[in-house]
């Protein structure tokens, strides 16, 4: 009798196991730490002429330090995650979702990792250099010199982030909430990136920089930025344990650059009706370098693997799946990666 | 004997019962709700002609949205606290300060209270209207017609920060951790507050109308922002419970005007070296001007305080007082303040 209620007590533990676990994805969350930083940075002088409330001024300003904001759960153990946002966003894009649900960032700290969000150099809390609009307005540079600012439209983000076949109407099994689309809108933000030199972007040199400062994290990309953690692996691979590389074209890395990138654990996540989009640019042909640079790889004995969602049953994906309705079911996609492939291999450097 | 033991045992209770609340502001911290969303924001029509990654697109783009991140502490009770940035500043202001102590963000946190900070519209995560830049480079707006951006440099925050009297010198009793000024320079963005309105300003819309979303909620403004929670308390005061206005200068509001805002408890804050800057402005004129606001909200029957920090026997404290040494002893004061003249006198609307 007394190992049968014990047997069945531990049945009852058993099966509340996993909803123990599931309990803390929501609820209170106690953290041990938060806070922001930058990353980088350098001084640059400058004459900057009289505007508004400001004299004219002689001197010194900082330009491409990387903003970051970070909080670290209670339970240690677990490798750090740093992610990235794409073109025209900022780090909200992690954040709460368009329709209101937890985002990447606060899921993976309640998962157990330490989570660091970091604002492009030039986008959001990361400033710019201004220097070459100023210099415009005050006819020291030619206009066409000035750099070009990124926008985004509603009907192009609908298009281009596959929500469906024409603005205002969605794919019958899209997952990206649509009805809150408007709220995507209000996080699309000008992009300044022209303003950085396009072969040497700093937001690569602080991601490195920062993997290097956390002893070790997994880099996280998306669209423009998806390819940002082989490119901070390519300056300095030493704190960097893994790359996730989401939704974006892959590059045609030299042979020799390649070595060095297939020492880390690489995986690369793509959402779906990539071939409903051709133009102005075709998915299908971005998911296609990521499968050569994957094979690629593969056979410079790294450890990469490609997950394309609707090969694997997973349909409607659209290109911010991070904000998708099954946005908690590709975090534990990426949760269960990390752990095979990152952190019980004691991968990367 | 036993009468004894339970005196020395209340007596240990007493004394530990500060210490408690003291234990509150430091190791893991509990909170009920955290996340980031978006008040306000409207479409434009804008024609963007190609740039970099993107094709020419003619359609909408949304603007004036205002960015704010949250976090509400685990015991209720207490007023929602809104903090706003000055020129040149995002939200960072408000988050860890240079020399890495906790911020007014997770302090007020800590203290009880829920936190919201926003991006200022047209700065950092907010995003601003890129419209006019756009036109100038492509030659249908001319250069004069280009909003000036604004930029701090090292040697303008020094000085008119009040750091010292000369830019790397400090004051013998400086309160602002000036070996970590490398760090607030990093905070230093380029302010596009000209792409704005300058007389409906919509920051101040969207302030008052987190206060209405919030219920009530205690805004503090900080600098540029100082006279904001005035200016949206203009706009709707329904939502406005109380009014912070941090180091700036106030406006010479007209009598029937004064009369909305002195239905509104109101704290102005100056710190220390107020006659020691004349140029480009005078701190003493700042001052005085909101002497002259304060007594004349509490000869229209308002509950107004200047709390200039000198004249209290704190000395030494910068124009970025939040993240001065005493940062936790000033924030207590503002914390007392909402104490006895929001919360205890269920002020304002």
């Amino acid at each position: 009798m007394k190992n049968i209620r014990g047997l069945a007590a531990l049945a009852i533990l058993t099966a509340l196991a996993p909803l123990a676990a599931v309990a803390q994805l929501s609820g209170p969350l106690t953290i041990k730490e938060q806070g922001s930083f930058f990353v980088g940075g350098e001084s640059k002088s400058v004459k900057q002429p009289a505007t508004g409330l400001l004299p004219a001024q002689e001197g010194s300003i900082t330009v491409n330090q990387m903003y970051v904001q970070y909080q670290i759960p209670m339970k240690g153990g677990h490798v750090p995650v740093v992610f990235v946002h794409g073109c025209c966003l900022s780090s909200k894009t992690w954040e709460t979702t368009p329709d209101g649900r937890m985002g990447w960032s606060e899921y993976f700290v309640r998962r157990g990792y330490p989570v660091y969000l970091a604002d492009q150099v030039s986008r959001a809390r990361s400033g710019f250099d201004s220097s070459a609009f100023t210099a415009v307005r005050s006819g020291t540079l030619a206009n066409a010199s000035m750099p070009g600012i990124l926008v985004g439209t509603h009907e192009f983000a609908w298009m281009v982030f596959r929500f469906g076949p024409k603005f205002g109407e969605a794919y019958p099994d899209e997952q990206f909430p649509v009805e809150a689309a408007d709220e995507l809108y209000k996080q699309m933000i000008p992009d300044l990136n022209q303003t950085l030199p396009a072969n040497a972007n700093p937001t690569w040199t602080q991601m490195a920089a920062l993997g290097t400062r956390l002893k070790g994290a997994v880099l996280v990309g998306h669209s423009e930025s998806g390819f940002f953690p082989e490119r901070a692996a390519l300056i300095d691979p030493q704190g960097i344990r893994g790359m996730i590389t989401i939704e974006t074209g892959c590059e045609a890395v030299p042979d020799d650059k390649l070595q060095v990138l297939a020492r880390i654990p690489t995986l690369v996540m793509f959402g779906d009706h990539l071939g409903d989009v051709t133009k102005p640019f075709s998915w299908m042909d971005a998911l296609n370098s990521c499968n050569a640079f994957v094979e690629r790889l593969k056979k410079a004995g790294g450890d990469a693997e490609m997950m394309y969602l609707p090969a694997l049953g997973i349909k409607g994906n659209s290109h911010m799946l991070m904000q998708d309705k099954n946005s908690n079911r590709l975090a534990d996609m990426l949760v269960a990666w990390i752990d095979r492939h990152v952190e019980r291999k004691g991968g990367g450097h």
